[in-house]
């Protein structure tokens, strides 16, 4: 029919919204990433209505935002932190408000929000505003009320997501909270043009890997098939993994109504783990060997754990990790990253995870029930 | 049988460990308010080797803890913030040293730990330590290793707790950091020893309250029975209510090993209310209508949208709230209680609950499954 055609032609071939979207990720990165650097070296925003001055005297950050956004927040943080050495911290945005934080004209508010409209997020900026701190928002839609209301704006160019459980607008998001982290960095002078641009090559390269990922889904898509029958899926993960370990769950719970739920790897033996029966899937996110070794240890002791009470292990580890492949049940391999910029590769098959097995539920994946795409009441 | 006989006795006549431990929670955190004001209206630690000035240097605080007592600590986050404007932080104890936190002399790190041995908050500590802040610990193990090692110390006064899943510990912990908190606020000068006593009056009153929570348990053990056939309960809360509801999930989930999950109330229409069908339990706490009014609105919007979905509600609501009594299902009602003491109250019946649930489900109510009651292993 005429109808099918045309939902077959917006939808590029891809059976849902969703499955093109997440093959639209690297491109939608690199977008994102594209001519963010002028002559001088200096990471450049899209609008900027304060001075570097103003930049500077920054003492404090929060991140306030909603949903996926507040997952690529809690990543922010890391990178923000590490970089900067500013105290960050990640709110929700239906909570910041009435928690009377301690906030001045030194502090900056972080607004992320996809639609730009999202209303939670944008009474926090408004009380933000009103209280006297400066406020950068990170959207994907150009002139949206958000935007309009702060001090600085980097926009995502995911291009429009019409799949309710965001995907390529996380990803960009992502891309986008790191150049904010650098921009914050060298315009303090913590960082030099050059420390920066490697970073900013390390962030192009991404999308190259990426499509790595996406090119190799097809283990990813038969685990899921394979967990179907399970009651819960649970996630783990440590530092940056932890986020993604969040958002692995939030995506799953969206589409399939499962028994999803993302854990601080460490938390677990303070009570989640009495949730673990024999064959309950457990997805860890492993972070590179290369990094901290430290955590890299420690997560490998959690496998153990939840394995030594049944669990079957799927871990989302870097290429070559031998040890967590001696380890975990089955593994998904993503290429080598830096740490703090590896949530935008093992994000991915999650995002593949939750739909396939959604998929397999027969649920519906571009429209899950009761959830709206933007958020636009309280 | 002999053996009989001697359970019993140490039970002192409840079924389990976990039903006695609920019932001394009046007497618990009596013990633990009891003697810590002095002659001049100052509240008094149990150890103190740092000086006042020290206390009125302090620019930070992160408080850092595990499961049930990281609930605390969120909880004392609004309270630090509101009494003192400090700016206050939580951190999972596993998590804090990897994310490299900005930390100096003039940070106070608050660890709770109930056996003051926990691994992960011990190495929390000793990383606080590193970075020259002051370590100030809340537990309720006289001379264990992390009161040792810190610089200020209050005891709680729970007595032992044998049951694995905390209550008495947790509500004690409560009590605890509410101290700490007007203690912070006093020596910084900015709360007046009248003040100071007026709050902590509110807080002796508290034991007769939570009292008069536990003799009108069995409507809350009726509603556990029904919900036992459900495959989840969420629960909901906004500001303080929030950890209420994280913590009442998290009983649940250890003793019945259900989908139990707690959210930000807000946070639901983000996309965990897809998880939400025909008759699916949904506690939701409710803050004082004397309180904040728009709290209380913002809730009541939050019932009616998990009820438009079919959401049968609980509400944990204050005694002689009609708006509450008219849009939940059922209500469970606490005395009337000053907005940032309520956690006092309200976590009493979601212990209830968990417990009566998990019976009907025929688990091992003081003993779950994989968990042990101190977690001296990272």
């Amino acid at each position: 029919s005429v109808d099918w055609d045309i939902a077959a032609a917006e939808k590029g071939g891809y059976d849902t919204f969703m499955a093109k979207e997440i093959h639209e990720q690297p491109q939608a990165v690199a977008d994102t990433l594209r001519g963010r650097i002028d002559e001088a070296g200096q990471i450049v925003l899209d609008e900027v209505r304060m001075s570097d001055q103003d930049f500077r005297d920054i003492d404090k950050v929060f991140i306030v935002a909603c949903g996926t956004s507040y997952h690529a927040g809690l990543v922010t943080k890391y990178a923000i932190e590490h970089w900067t050495r500013i105290p960050c911290e990640v709110e929700l945005a239906s909570e910041f408000r009435y928690r009377d934080p301690v906030l001045d004209r030194s502090t900056l508010v972080v607004a992320i929000s996809q639609s730009g409209e999202t209303m939670d997020t944008l009474m926090a900026v408004r009380h933000a505003k009103d209280q006297k701190a400066r406020v950068l928002s990170i959207s994907n839609t150009v002139g949206s009320t958000i935007p309009r209301e702060s001090d600085a704006v980097l926009y995502t160019r995911a291009g429009i997501e019409v799949a309710v459980a965001s995907t390529k607008a996380f990803l960009t998001q992502l891309a986008a909270c790191y150049l904010v982290g650098l921009h914050l960095a060298q315009v303090r002078g913590i960082k030099y043009a050059d420390e920066v641009s490697a970073i900013l090559d390390e962030l192009v390269a991404a999308p190259g890997k990426i499509a790595k990922v996406i090119e190799n889904l097809d283990p990813v898509r038969e685990m899921a098939r394979e967990s179907a029958g399970s009651d819960r899926v649970l996630f783990i993960g440590r530092h940056v993994g932890y986020p993604v370990a969040l958002e692995g769950a939030l995506k799953l719970k969206e589409l399939a109504y499962l028994h999803a739920e993302g854990f601080a790897a460490g938390e677990l033996k303070h009570g989640p783990i009495s949730l673990i029966e024999a064959g309950t899937p457990v997805i860890a996110i492993v972070p590179s060997p290369r990094g901290r070794s430290l955590l890299h240890d420690k997560i490998i002791s959690n496998i153990q754990e939840v394995k030594a009470r049944g669990a079957k292990v799927i871990a989302v580890c870097e290429e070559g990790d031998k040890i967590t492949a001696a380890h975990a049940d089955l593994v998904i391999e993503t290429p080598a990253s830096p740490t703090l910029l590896a949530p935008l590769l093992t994000a991915v098959p999650l995002q593949e995870f939750a739909a396939e097995l959604a998929t397999a539920l027969g649920r519906d994946i571009d429209q899950p029930r009761n959830l709206a795409k933007s958020v636009t009441v309280e």
